[in-house]
C-alpha cells in the first residue's frame, strides 16, 4: 500500500516505549531522546525560518497526545510552542500581523499554564470576560493586539503567583514540559477510570506527536475544524464537522465559539472545501474506516493536522461496516471484525432518550442492559400484586434471592442495594433480559417503613423512578424510551458472522418466553435449562415445601407426583418451541432450604396449607441451614440422597418426549445434565439413574428415545478427574460460575465487598465472573478438556456459565476448542458475533 | 525361610479370587473350583478313610473364613461336615463312641442351620435349654446319645419348618453350602459396618480354608482351645489363652461351658502343654509377631488348626515391639512400622475405666479423643462462669463457632448435635486435646428451657455426663477414668522413629499451654499459630470489636493500637516457649463479621462500652453479613482491603523479637503467613508490607531479625499459579482443609448432611477431610509443589491442615516430598510415628 500523500505540517513522533521509561524512571525523559528531539526541531526550525525569515529564530511546534485512544482526561494538544516574548516580535514583524502573533502568545501561555503547570483555567477564562465587559465586546476576535498585551502581562502574573516561578522563556523548557505533561496525562484520574471501566491496559501508555505550527488564526483565509467521514451517529455516508474562521483548535473544541456546521464552508472557502472532500475520500479508502479528523486552513491553504479511526454508536458501527462492503472498501470478514460485540447490548434494548433531562439519584453497577421506569415497590409479592393490576414497577431489594423470581419476572427492572455484577439479582435479570442496576451501595433501604433514602433524596414505595442497566443509573421520575430500530444492516452482518462462526450459540432458558427470545435471536438450543426456576411458581412451590418437609420416602414421592405434571408441562412447551435442536436439562440443583419459607407468616401460612406445625416447619428450617450453601448440600449430592427427586424430573423429560412423539412434533435431543459432579462415581450412579427411567418411560410408550448424559464442570475437582468422569459423560458443560467460585475460593454473592480494592490494587485486572480467568480457570477448563477427550474422542464440549456471553471469554472458548456456547437470550447475538470474531482471530494468527 | 513343620491336618484353601468371581457372578462357585475342591476332597477322603476304616465313606472335614482379620459378622467356622443319618452311624461304629457321633452331627445341624441356612440360633439353643430343665441336668456334657438323638430329629423338624426343605444328606451339597456361606458371610452388615469403620477396601474378599476334621470331643483325653503367644492386653511375654477338655471350638468362644486358662493344662495335659508352648516358640520365631491361635486335642495328639497375627492394644503392641527388638527377634525398623500410629491416641488421652458399668444415651462421632465428665451446660458463657467455680462442664451445643472458644476451653469436654470430623468443634476440640463427640444428632437440644433430649432421657442442665471422644459414646452420670501409662517403652519406640524421619513435624498451636504440650511430644516448630484465636479473649474482642466498628481509618487504627501490646505478648510468649524452633505465624484469617455479637443482648452491650447505637452495629453487622463466608473477605483479602490490620500483626511479631532479643532469648525464626493467596499480586503488594514493618523495627530497635514471608496454598488458583506465587513467596504451607472445600466444593460445616449417603454409596472410601484426596486435592499438591520448586528451589513445603496429624496423608506428604507436616499437640507423637513408617515404606518400594 503506498503511502498517502497529503499536506500534513512536518514533525516527528515521540514513541509509547518513552512513556514506559518515564514512569518506571521517576518521571524523567531519557537523555537519547532529548537529543534526538533535538535533531528533529533542528529541522522544524529551519523550515520555520523558511516560512517566517530567519532573523528571530522562531520554532513554532504543536505537541499532541497520540494514544490508540481518545480518552477522557488526556491532554490533547499544546499549540504555539517556542514562542516567547522575544519570538512573538519576531513573530509579528514577519506576518505583519502583531493582533495574530500577541494571540498565538497568550494561547500559548493560557494552555501552557493548565496542562504543564496545572493551573486551572477559570483563572485566565475569567480575565478575559472580566476586560471583555469592560471593554464593551462580546467576542474574543474583537480583542486587538494591544489588549492581548495587557492580558499577557495578567496571564503572567497569575503563573508567577501560584507556582512562584516565571512562564519559561527557554523554548527547550517549554518543549519538554509539554512532553512531561502528555505523559502525565496517561495517569490522570480521570483516564485511569476511563481504562478501568474500558478495560484498557495501563501498560499501553501514550506517544507525544510534535508537528511544526501551522495557524487557523492569521485572519479571515484561516481556518481549523474537526469531522468524521462519516456520521459517527446514524453511519450515514455524509460530511459530519465543524469549523471555525480564524480560530485555533480549542476554540471548536472549548465552546467558547460556536462552530459552524462543515457544509457551510461549500459556501465560504469552496476550493478548501472540494479537497477537504478529496482528502476525506483518499483517507477512507486508505484506512479504510471511517476517520476522525482534525484540520487548519492557513492562508488559503488546508493542512491535514490528525487522523484516527472514530468512534461510533453500535448502530452507526454496523450500518458502516454493512456499507463499505458493499461499496468493496473491506470484506465481510473484516465487517464482521469491525464491529464491537459488547456494543450490541445497546440495540437489543430499549434506550433512554437521549434528549430528556435526568436527575441522577443514585448509581450502582450496570448490571443486566436496558432502561425501565416503574412505581418503587420493595417486595416480590407487592411487584406481583400490582403487575396485575396493569402497573409498571421497579423491584427495590437489599439483594434478591430466588424466592423472588416470580416479583422480578412481574417487575419492568429491578435495583438492588448489594451484589455484583453477577449476583442473584443481576444473572437473573440479565437471563430475562430485564435491565438491573445491582450494588447501589448509596441506596439505604428501610424495609419496615417501605421507603429508601439516596443522598438527599428520599423515595417512598409507589414513587416513579428510572433506571438504566447500561449505565448503572437511578433516575427520579419516568425517563421517555425509545426502542432502537434493528435494521436490515443488522441481520446482514449477523449473516456474515453466522458464515465464519465455529462455535455453536446456544442460550441459557427455562421459560416459553425466554426461549422463544432466544430463537429470533439465533440461538442453537438450548445450553442450559435450570429446572429448579420451574418450582417456583406459586401453585408449584407448595408442592416442593411438602416434598422437603416430607419426613418419609413415601410421603417424598406422594408430593413428586404432585410436581410431575407441571415438570412434564414445562419440558413440553420448550420442546415444541426448540423443535428437534438440542435441550440441555440440568437436574434440580440449589440446596433444598432455598425453597422454604424465610419469614413467621410465610411459615404460618404454609403450616396452614400442609398442615404441619409451625414448629415442625422452623425446626425442618434450622436442620437445612447451611454455613455455605454454596458449597453445601446440593446438586448431584441431593440426586444422591434423594433419587426420587431426579428420578420424577427424568420421567417428565421422557414423558414430555413420548407427548411430542404422539404429537408429531419433531423430537428434540435432550442432554440430560448432573451438577456439581466432583468424583466419576456420582455420575456413574446417576447416569444409570437416568438409564433406569429412560428404559422404562421407552417401554411403556412402545418409543426409541435419543438422549445424552452429561455433566457440568464446575468444580475444580471435576477438571482434575475429568478422564474417569468421561468415562460415564457424553457431554461436560463448564459451569465457569461455580467454577470460578471454587478455583478462587470467592463467593460472587459476597465479592463486591472487596472487589474494588482488588481492581485499585491491580491484583484483577477484570472481575473474573464477568471475563474468564484464562490463567486459573482456565488452565482447568483446558486440563478437563485434554483429559476428557482422551477418554472419549466424541465428548462434546460446552459452556454455560455467565461467561458464555462475554466476548473475551468466547474467544478463549474458540481456542480451547470446545463446541459450543451457552448465555442469556438478549446476549445470543453477541456470542454469535464474538463466536465469529474468536475463530477469524485464530485463523489470522495462524 | 524353611517351612515350619507342625501338625496341622491336612487341607486346602479356596482363593479370594473365588469370593471374587462369586460376587461378580450372581453368587455362583465357578465350576472348575467345584471340580478341583471334589479331587482334594478325594485325598482328604483317603485320610478319613484311614482313621475311621472305610466302610462308612465319611468325609469329615472343618470349613471356615479365610479372611486375612477377623472381623464381627464373618462366618468363623463349621465343623464336622460330611455328616449324616448314614455316616453319623459309620462314625459310631468305628470310633465305638455312640455319644460322640450324635454330638458331633447335632453340632453340625446346629451350625449348618444357623449360617448356612439363616435360622436363628435360639431356636435349637432353647430346645436344648429346655430338654436339660426336664431331665434335670446342668452341663451339655451329661446329655448322652439318645439325647442326642431325640435333640436331632426336632433340629431336623425346625429346619423343615423354616426352610420348607430337609436338612441336606447330600455331603457336596454340605460342602458347597458351607464354602458359600463363608463368600455371603463377607457381605454381613456387621461386617461391612466393621470394614466401613475401618476403612478396610470391600474388594479384598476372602479365602475358605477347609481341613480335615480332628476331633476335640472324643472324650477326656480330647481338648480344644485358643491362645496368644504374648498377652495381648499388656504385651507381657506370657501364656495367654484358654480351653476345654471334651469339646469343639465354638464351646470356647460361645460362653456355654467356661473355659479353662491355659496355665491349667500344665497339669492336665502335661505332655501336650509342652508340645504347644514348643510350637508357639516356633511360631513366633517363623512369624516374627505375637500369634493368635487355635489348636485340637484329639485323644492325646496336639493338632494346630489356625494361626494368625493377633489383634493387640496400642500399649501391647509397644512393648511387643520393643521386647522382640531386644530379644532380636525384629529390627528397629519392623518395630516402628509395626504399630499402627491412629491407635497412639488412645495411649496419649485418659481413658475411661472398662470396669465400671456404662449407661449410653447416645453416640456420635468419635472427634476427638480421651474421656471427658462433667455438668452439661449450653452457653460457652456460662462454661466460663462454673470453671471458675472449679466445677467440671460439658458444653453441649448444636454446633459451635469461633464466639465458644473459651467456653470450649473452660469445658472438660465438648459434645454437639451438628458438624463431622472436621468440624468446627472437632478440630478445635482436637487442637486443644480436649475430648469431643460431634454430630450426635440423636440429641434435640433446646437452648431456651435449657435441656436436651435423647431417646428416653431428657438430661438438664447441670445434669453430669461423660462423653468419650474415642468411641462417640455419651454416658449418664460420672465415669471414672484412668490415666494411661506412657511408659519407657513408648519413649524407647519413638527415639527409633526419629532415627528414620525425614519429614520434620511441627504443630498447630497459638496458646502456650498448647505449645507447651506439643514441645513435651516432641514438635519441632509451629506450623500454624492462628493469630485471630488471640482476639477472642475477652479484654480484648472489645477493642477487635472497636476495630471492626471504625468509620474511619484512624478510628480503626486507634483500635488496633489497643491490641497491639496483648498481640506482642502473645508472640512473646511463645517464642520463648520455642526457644529458637521455627514459629509460622499466620496473620488474620477469618471474615471479620465472626466477630461481632449475634444476640440483641450482646448488641446492648457493646453498644454501651463503645458508645455507639444499637441500630449502627446492627447496620454494620447486616452489612458485614455474607451468604458464603468460607468464600468471603477473608484471609489476604482483609489485608488487602484493610492493610493496618496486619501492619499491627507484623509490629507484633517484630517487636516481641526485639524484646526476646533484649531478654537474650535465643530466636526463633519467624514465617509470616499469607492466607488465602490466588493470585501473585496479593502476595506481592503483603510481602511488600511486612518487609516494610520489619525494616522499620529492625531500625529503631538497630537490630538485624531474620525471617521469612510465606503463603498458604488453600485455593485451587493457588496451586495453578504456584510458579508466579513462588516469586514473592520463602514457603508454601497447604491448607488442605480449605483446598478440599474448594477443590470438591465442599463445606465441612455442612458436608454433615450428605457424608453418609456418600460412604454408603461408595463415593468416598474415606472422608477426604479426614484423610486426603490423592487423586484430585493431591494432584493439585503435586502441581504446587513442582511449580513453586521450579520458580525458587529452595521454597520450604509444608502442610498444616488437619491432614497434618493424619497418618495415610502423611505417607502422602512424604511421597510428595515435603518438609514438615503440622498438627494438633496430641498428634504429634502420631505424625512422627507415621512420617518415620512413611520414609520406611517409601525405601522398601524404592
Amino acid at each position: 500500500m503506498a503511502k498517502l500523500k497529503l499536506p500534513v505540517p512536518p514533525g516527528f513522533t515521540i514513541s509509547t516505549k518513552v512513556c514506559e521509561y518515564f514512569y518506571e524512571n521517576n518521571k524523567k525523559i531519557p537523555k537519547k531522546i532529548i537529543q534526538q528531539a533535538k535533531k528533529e526541531l533542528a529541522v522544524i526550525e529551519k523550515i520555520t525560518k523558511k516560512k517566517f525569515g530567519d532573523s528571530s529564530n522562531p520554532l513554532l511546534v504543536s505537541v499532541r497526545s497520540g494514544s490508540k485512544i481518545s480518552m477522557p482526561g488526556m491532554m490533547d494538544t499544546i499549540l504555539n510552542l517556542g514562542l516567547n516574548d522575544k519570538t512573538v516580535l519576531a513573530l509579528k514583524n514577519k506576518t505583519s500581523n502583531g493582533r495574530f502573533a500577541k494571540d498565538s502568545y497568550r494561547r500559548l501561555i493560557q494552555m501552557y499554564a493548565n496542562v504543564v503547570l496545572g493551573i486551572e483555567a477559570h483563572f485566565f477564562e475569567e480575565l478575559i470576560e472580566n476586560y471583555k465587559l469592560t471593554k464593551g465586546v462580546i467576542q474574543d476576535t474583537e480583542l486587538e493586539e494591544d489588549d492581548w498585551d495587557g492580558l499577557i502581562k495578567n496571564f503572567k502574573e497569575i503563573i508567577k503567583e501560584k507556582t512562584k516561578k516565571d512562564f519559561p522563556q527557554d523554548i527547550n523548557e517549554q518543549f519538554l514540559g509539554a512532553i512531561s505533561a502528555v505523559f502525565l496525562s496517561w495517569n490522570s484520574k480521570r483516564a485511569k477510570t476511563y481504562r478501568k471501566i474500558n478495560y484498557i491496559p495501563d501498560h499501553w501508555g501514550t506517544a507525544v506527536n510534535v508537528q511544526t505550527m501551522v495557524f487557523g488564526n492569521m485572519g479571515e483565509n484561516c481556518a481549523t475544524g474537526v469531522a468524521f467521514t462519516r456520521n459517527p451517529s446514524t453511519g450515514k455516508k455524509e460530511l459530519f464537522g465543524e469549523y471555525l474562521i480564524n480560530a485555533q483548535g480549542e476554540d471548536v473544541v472549548a465552546g467558547t465559539r460556536t462552530p459552524k456546521n462543515l457544509i457551510s464552508m461549500k459556501k465560504s472557502m469552496p476550493k478548501i472545501f472540494k479537497e477537504l472532500k478529496k482528502i476525506f475520500h483518499l483517507l477512507e479508502n486508505y484506512y479504510r474506516d471511517m476517520q476522525d479528523i482534525e484540520f487548519t486552513v492557513e492562508n488559503n491553504k488546508l493542512w491535514m493536522l490528525q487522523t484516527r479511526s472514530g468512534k461510533r454508536t453500535a448502530k452507526a458501527a454496523i450500518k458502516i461496516a454493512v456499507d463499505m462492503v458493499q461499496e468493496k472498501l473491506i470484506s465481510t470478514k473484516e465487517a464482521v471484525l469491525r464491529i464491537d460485540p459488547n456494543t450490541l447490548d445497546t440495540l437489543l434494548h430499549p434506550t433512554l432518550d437521549e434528549k430528556t433531562e435526568k436527575k441522577i439519584i443514585a448509581s450502582g453497577l450496570p448490571a443486566s442492559p436496558g432502561a425501565a421506569s416503574g412505581k418503587v415497590t420493595f417486595s416480590a409479592e407487592e411487584a406481583e400484586r400490582l403487575k396485575e393490576q396493569m402497573q409498571d414497577i421497579i423491584l427495590v431489594r437489599i439483594e434478591t434471592s430466588p424466592e423472588d423470581i416470580n416479583g422480578m419476572h412481574a417487575a419492568k427492572g429491578i435495583l438492588t442495594a448489594r451484589g455484583g455484577m453477577t449476583s442473584h439479582a443481576a444473572v437473573v435479570a440479565r437471563g430475562m433480559g430485564k435491565p438491573c442496576v445491582s450494588g447501589s451501595s448509596e441506596i439505604k433501604i428501610d424495609y419496615e417503613n417501605k421507603f429508601f433514602i439516596s443522598g438527599n433524596y428520599k423515595i417512598k414505595e409507589g414513587d416513579m423512578i428510572t433506571i438504566d442497566g447500561g449505565s448503572g443509573k437511578v433516575m427520579l421520575g419516568k425517563v421517555p424510551t425509545v426502542k432502537v430500530d434493528i435494521s436490515g444492516d443488522f441481520s446482514k452482518l449477523m449473516k456474515w458472522v453466522d458464515k465464519f462462526r465455529k462455535l455453536k450459540v446456544r442460550t441459557n432458558s427455562e421459560t416459553p418466553i425466554d426461549t422463544k427470545t432466544a430463537r429470533d435471536f439465533g440461538a442453537e438450543g438450548i445450553g442450559l435449562c435450570r429446572t429448579e426456576h420451574m418450582f417456583f411458581d406459586e401453585k408449584r412451590i407448595i408442592s416442593v415445601r411438602e416434598m422437603i418437609l416430607s419426613k418419609t420416602l413415601s410421603d417424598r414421592k406422594k408430593a413428586l407426583s404432585k410436581l410431575l405434571p407441571y415438570q412434564k408441562g414445562d419440558f413440553l412447551e420448550i420442546f415444541k418451541i426448540m423443535n428437534g435442536l438440542p435441550v440441555t436439562v440440568r437436574l434440580l440443583d440449589p440446596p433444598l432450604h432455598e425453597f422454604l419459607p424465610k419469614t413467621d407468616k410465610d411459615i404460618d401460612d404454609i403450616a396452614k396449607a400442609l398442615n404441619i406445625s409451625h414448629n415442625d416447619i422452623k425446626a425442618r428450617i434450622i436442620e437445612l441451614h447451611e454455613q455455605n450453601p454454596m458449597l453445601g448440600h446440593r446438586g448431584c449430592r441431593l440426586g444422591i440422597s434423594f433419587p426420587e427427586i431426579y428420578e420424577m424430573q427424568c420421567q417428565a423429560i421422557f414423558e414430555a418426549l413420548a407427548q411430542c412423539k404422539k404429537q408429531k412434533i419433531k423430537l428434540v435431543i435432550p442432554e440430560i445434565m448432573i451438577p456439581l459432579v466432583s468424583t466419576a462415581a456420582e455420575i456413574q450412579i446417576l447416569r444409570n439413574l437416568v438409564d433406569n427411567i429412560a428404559k422404562k418411560i421407552q417401554k411403556e410408550h412402545s418409543i426409541k428415545i435419543k438422549y445424552y448424559v452429561g455433566t457440568m464442570i464446575e468444580l475444580p475437582r471435576a477438571a482434575i478427574r475429568a478422564k474417569d468422569i468421561a468415562k460415564y459423560a457424553d457431554f461436560f458443560s463448564f459451569g465457569t460460575n461455580d467454577l470460578t467460585q471454587t478455583t478462587f475460593g470467592i463467593s460472587r454473592d459476597d465479592s463486591g465487598k472487596f472487589l474494588n480494592d482488588y481492581v485499585d490494587n491491580k491484583i484483577f485486572n477484570k472481575d473474573p465472573f464477568v471475563s474468564i480467568d484464562e490463567r486459573g480457570v482456565g488452565e482447568l477448563i483446558k486440563i478437563a478438556t485434554e483429559r476428557g477427550r482422551d477418554q472419549k474422542k466424541s465428548l462434546k464440549l460446552g459452556i454455560c456459565g455467565e461467561h458464555g456471553g462475554d466476548p473475551a471469554s468466547i474467544e478463549f472458548c474458540e481456542k480451547s476448542k470446545l463446541n459450543y456456547v451457552s448465555c442469556s437470550p438478549y446476549r445470543v447475538p453477541i456470542a454469535r458475533l464474538a463466536a465469529a470474531q474468536a475463530y477469524l482471530k485464530k485463523k489470522i494468527k495462524i
